[in-house]
């Protein structure tokens, strides 16, 4: 894409009115726009950041076996109602002019139950996986941190139905494996610790996935001994110790949450009565567990973690383009190697943000890379050119080295 | 895919609480389930053509410059006060815990206009065009007609902003053009008319796109002396008689309003204090145009109009698979060639629905797949074997051919 045609631009200055750090990166480099607390416009590379994390998440939970579906926002009263959790206070509720009842979904159990349940009888119909990813809702008294705690938010959730509980954990073990997978190929690896948690209703323990970041607003222990993350809840039930080793040699971190599996067990299938029939055609009741990634919060926590004093450092399969090319000066020779360089990236299959704005200075076109954050950035000069070459610099590092352009296409297959 | 993995399967009866067409098909070949009036979720099948929809609008979207952005559900009263849109019936309200008044967006004139405003000054930054493809939400006394008029539906909505009336009016026609493309790969070229309707408030006139079925919910009238169509409202305010050569030769039919292009002139840049600086550096007010359709609405029409009494008939573009591969026969031998004939199509990059469920019989195959309606079927058996061939027959037509399998592969390449 040509920068030129970008229609919404980096700003020169931070948000005044942000505090969290990946709020004012994302909104000074024109990513994202906030509409009001809690709740944020993704603009056009926002939303490229954002289709690249949906497509990873969609990779993974496919290779799961999940299937995707789509169910809407607003939600009967009725099917809240039925699993009790109709009160509960962060549920936006709403009436329509004909005096029914409505809330916006903050997750979807109570939708996907009643609705697998029309179309499974039989152990044969079992297991099954479904998800989708869309918009949900949440009445926060104080939605804060950017894009980590909005009232509404992007989620993918995952419903899985088993036969028996070992089908579940079985299950459950296998999507743990692909949160790892999805958190890593947001470039989160080193920084994502599976973390014991409460279960809430449902069952007695779940997992949450916890980026480590300095500005995180949860709390974590990681237990020095045997390498366990513990949620603040768990620690404080067990006496501040190791749930596992009761060891006090305790690390306390700030993280941020990035998903959570639960195992639901028959908490949801006993509310809808939902049972089916066994091997020997004897009636048993349904399995579930549930599995989120707020996507959102996710790109949020990516900046937050991946950035350095002049933006953001977006890693590789999410940015929104992989090279910036940025020729700094406005010679016919400069234009030209700029403008096939351009056209040969692309035919390689390669996606690049080619800043054509040839009046615009060097520094500001460089400084205004550094803040967008794309992977790689190739300069182009005169300087360069009397070499046949161009500057390469990968974003985040300080070291810059001059590549033939006839070894562009190569170099770039190597990485 | 193979049709056992298929988690949501067709019914055999169409559902009793469903009036029209497009319901009774789509819910009865589980591509959607009513979860209550007006409101859909989309299973599986479902999401696929939904997907292909969404694809084909943003390709058309993309090469009438249009950039995609994500904008909020729930919006703030006070961008809506400004409008003066507030009070408008048909928007849901609700209030937060902390008592902040919410509404949920029908559309995003009010959201989209001060967004855009922030990086708009000079007449370099115009014309801008943005859409996005998202969720809406809508009061409506009387949701009825299946996916074609929901509380909650998917909309595509393109806005637009320019210097001065003319470029608004140009960059119109062009949109003209590309939503006439998006019907015409929809399957719906011969039923889509461009029809004159009226302005609302903000400029005398407007255009919908309505397909004429039996079925519609509108009515719009064909002038047959100058082959225009013009809505019910503008017939009605010229005395029944055609707008342009004041003909009372018309024709009525009931029609699917499928999109609608609106010129909102200074509608919104005026409540929203919206100006650029021309380039003699002289304060001008911005020209907005919208452009909206509805994706639910566009499937259910599709369904409506594309069917026959067995079931639904995909047009091609927009079908779950174009390929239904059905042996009709257990013996190792089908088996074996229709194994390879789904690797084979497969390979060629060709969308395959395989019906690898060896226990069912022909007939309840054969009866699934037209409800289906999936493009192109190729059936596979002991009989067409003996002459190395399948069965080929397009939906919706009763001709069926022999293709040797050897000729398969050049056969598709050719559709």
């Amino acid at each position: 894409m040509k920068q030129s045609q970008l229609l919404f631009k980096a700003q020169r200055e931070a948000p005044k009115d942000e505090k969290s750090v990946n709020a004012k990166l994302l909104v000074r480099a024109a990513f994202v726009d906030k509409l009001m607390a809690g709740v944020y416009s993704y603009l056009p590379l926002g939303f490229l950041v954002l289709k690249k994390i949906e497509n990873i998440i969609r990779e993974e939970m496919v290779k799961v076996g999940g299937q995707e579906l789509l169910l809407p926002a607003l939600h009967p009263k009725e099917n809240w109602a039925k699993t009790g959790r109709w009160q509960t206070e962060e549920m936006f509720k709403l009436k329509s002019r004909g005096g029914k009842d409505y809330g916006l979904g903050w997750t979807h159990e109570e939708i996907i139950t009643p609705l697998v349940k029309k179309f499974v009888s039989s152990h044969k119909d079992l297991p099954l996986f479904v998800f989708q990813i869309q918009n949900k809702f949440r009445d926060e008294l104080r939605a804060k941190s950017g894009i980590l705690r909005g009232i509404e938010f992007i989620m993918k959730d995952l419903y899985s139905f088993h036969k028996d509980e070992k089908d579940l954990s079985d299950y459950y073990e296998k999507v743990k494996s692909a949160y790892f997978k999805i958190f890593a190929r947001c470039g989160l690896k080193k920084e994502t610790f599976l973390t014991l948690a409460g279960g809430g209703t449902f069952s007695k323990y779940s997992h949450e996935f916890q980026a480590v970041t300095p500005y995180g607003e949860d709390l974590i222990y990681l237990c020095r001994n045997c390498s366990l993350a513990i949620n603040k809840e768990i620690i404080e039930g067990e006496g501040n110790a190791c749930f596992k080793c009761k060891s006090k040699n305790l690390e306390q971190k700030k993280a941020i949450e990035l998903g959570n599996i639960f195992k639901l067990n028959d908490r949801f299938s006993k509310a809808f009565d939902f049972y089916f029939k066994d091997v020997k055609g004897q009636k048993k009741i349904v399995f579930m567990g549930c599995y989120g990634i707020g996507l959102g919060r996710l790109m949020g926590a990516i900046a937050e973690i991946n950035n350095d004093k002049n933006g953001i450092i977006w890693p590789k399969e999410v940015a929104p383009f992989l090279v910036h090319l940025i020729p700094i000066e406005a010679s016919k020779k400069v234009i030209k190697a700029a403008d096939n360089l351009y056209d040969d990236l692309q035919n390689q299959g390669i996606e690049v943000l080619y800043d054509d704005r040839y009046g615009k200075g060097a520094g500001e076109k460089l400084v205004e890379a550094d803040l967008l954050g794309i992977p790689y950035r190739m300069v182009v000069s005169e300087k360069t050119l009397k070499q046949n070459s161009i500057e390469f610099k990968e974003r985040g590092t300080e070291k810059m080295r001059l590549i033939k352009i006839s070894n562009v296409k190569v170099q770039m297959s190597k990485l």
